[in-house]
């Protein structure tokens, strides 16, 4: 039985603890928190409630560790701290700051012979992997990433922070006809504004300037002045109603040529669709927390990534069902 | 450069040829057959034209031979033969043989301190990987596999060895419906016939029995009985004008439930659309070929899948490249 503690509880805790839980080869024994512990109410019986400042004393208890936090502040700090003392992985989604990350926690993990994976989830993660598959299969091409329908957590915190916006939500959504024109390989060029559409759906303050709320979304940089965006203002009881989920998906798409004169095309697809976002996040994070521990039972120590780990580390399967089952 | 040889210069082994022109860390340094070397027609230049019968003295010239054979009756016996000397890469397909054609072929490498992996392509292959990843991640779930639209030459050849049959081209197309409800998660039970139907072209030679032909066609045990077939008679210069190529392609999808009630849905799918079988599967072999090559620079011996090759293997970029790119 792999022994597997998550550090944070949130929404992508609760999911990799669920996900534990259809795994019979793996149970979760110990959430961290730097909350009060006693006031988490953990759903899967038996677990120890501990302080992550004490995280350090149950080194021998746990085998893999799951670090729960946010790209900007939590994650560069934690995966690194912990790496040392623990296998741990994370969904660290800072594209940009990966590789400084992955330099941080190989070197904890090779200081303490433990084995650390960065960057798990589906995007970072699923759809890391299908951009390298279909990169190496088809080295002649164009790779397209759409993201969506679904809800973005960024862009709503983005708009609840607007002066007179009480709540809010923004789903991420992949222009029809720019997806259409990919996976029929017309390998289009296209503007981030051909790409994506986004729709917000907020609830605004008693009183609150809804022209001034509407204009502040669709001119803000970054988040919303390069799409098109739309508006709707609703009540309070309808975004709990209609909106209160986390939907996601997306799809990756590489588009290729093959043939002595490039005479024939390819197009590879892998697409995702998800009620919830952070159980699918944590589900995928529970199958490479199992490859983690393998390897760390191999003594292959550092930091990995997606593209390390043989697949076949990541099922429960005996290697027999796999080729019977699978190949 | 990875020196890659190949055993047989058909269809398949033109679309390894073609795949290893667009990589460039790679050459075709040796083609083997069985007919008359000097017969051969190679495209690529500097390539040297061998009997298959005296590939035992090129074995110090070769890193990775790739066997382009059936898998009927060529590759049960000639990976296993040459696995000893070589590093060996097929496409071996017959599914139900797979365990024992391992056991061979693994036996032979290791006794030779060579790397093999059998049944690269897509199917088996890549969907292989897409069923083991997706297994992996929603272990609470169905999967499906649905093949075409396109050519499956063994129900061509099946076609061609009725009666007054002179020629023909047979497509297997998914049913539509079928493919749409697993895609929206379902997770329908579906029959053979409710999953693909065929459509077969037809070549008959002058003055045979049409009628016997069709009825031979549909009621074919295996082949077509079980399935709604399409018979249409057409002329050789119709044949050669609208089917000479060998599209294929098909859809892998696994539709599972998550969370503490499993009451979310995600489905994952992957899609390949290609104009030519052969070339993909080329494309898709040379970079395992390449995978063959480093491990057996770590002398990682033995027979390998598609399942146990650390995706970063496939690819010619560097790590840090790999990292920025497509993490």
């Amino acid at each position: 039985m792999i022994r597997v503690a998550i550090a944070g509880y949130g929404n992508l805790g609760k999911g990799v603890e669920s996900a534990l839980l259809q795994n019979e080869d793996m149970k979760l024994t110990h959430v961290f928190t730097r909350r009060n512990p006693e006031s988490l109410n953990i759903l899967t019986e038996g677990v120890k409630k501990c302080s992550l400042s004490d995280i350090a004393s149950y080194k021998n208890d746990i085998d893999v560790l799951v670090i729960c936090g946010g790209s900007a502040t939590d994650l560069p700090e934690l995966t690194p701290a912990l790496a040392k003392d623990f296998n741990v992985i994370d969904s660290f989604d800072t594209h940009a700051n990966i590789p400084v990350h992955f330099d941080n926690v190989n070197k904890a993990a090779l200081e303490g012979n433990k084995v650390a994976l960065i960057s798990a989830g589906w995007d970072p993660g699923m759809f890391s992997l299908m951009r390298l598959y279909s990169d190496a299969i088809l080295p002649e091409g164009n790779h397209y990433t759409f993201w969506g329908k679904g809800v973005s957590q960024g862009h709503s915190d983005a708009i609840r922070r607007i002066n007179g916006v009480k709540d809010a939500r923004q789903y991420t959504i992949p222009v029809p006809s720019a997806v259409e024109a990919v996976l029929n390989g017309e390998n289009p060029t296209l503007t981030t504004r051909q790409k994506h559409t986004r729709e917000c759906f907020v609830v605004a303050e008693e009183g609150a300037d809804l022209a001034f709320i509407e204009k502040s979304i669709k001119e803000m940089p970054n988040y919303f002045a390069d799409y098109d965006t739309t508006v709707h203002f609703i009540s309070e009881e309808e975004l709990l109603r209609d909106h209160a989920g986390l939907p996601h998906g997306g799809i990756v798409v590489r588009s290729g040529v093959t043939g002595l004169n490039k005479e024939c095309k390819s197009t590879v697809s892998y697409k995702l669709t998800t009620d919830s976002n952070p159980q699918f996040t944590g589900s995928v994070i529970v199958a490479f927390a199992r490859a983690i521990y393998r390897l760390s039972e191999k003594k292959e120590y550092g930091c990995k990534t997606v593209f390390d780990i043989p697949p076949v580390l990541l099922s429960s399967r005996t290697y027999e069902e796999i080729l019977h089952s699978f190949l």
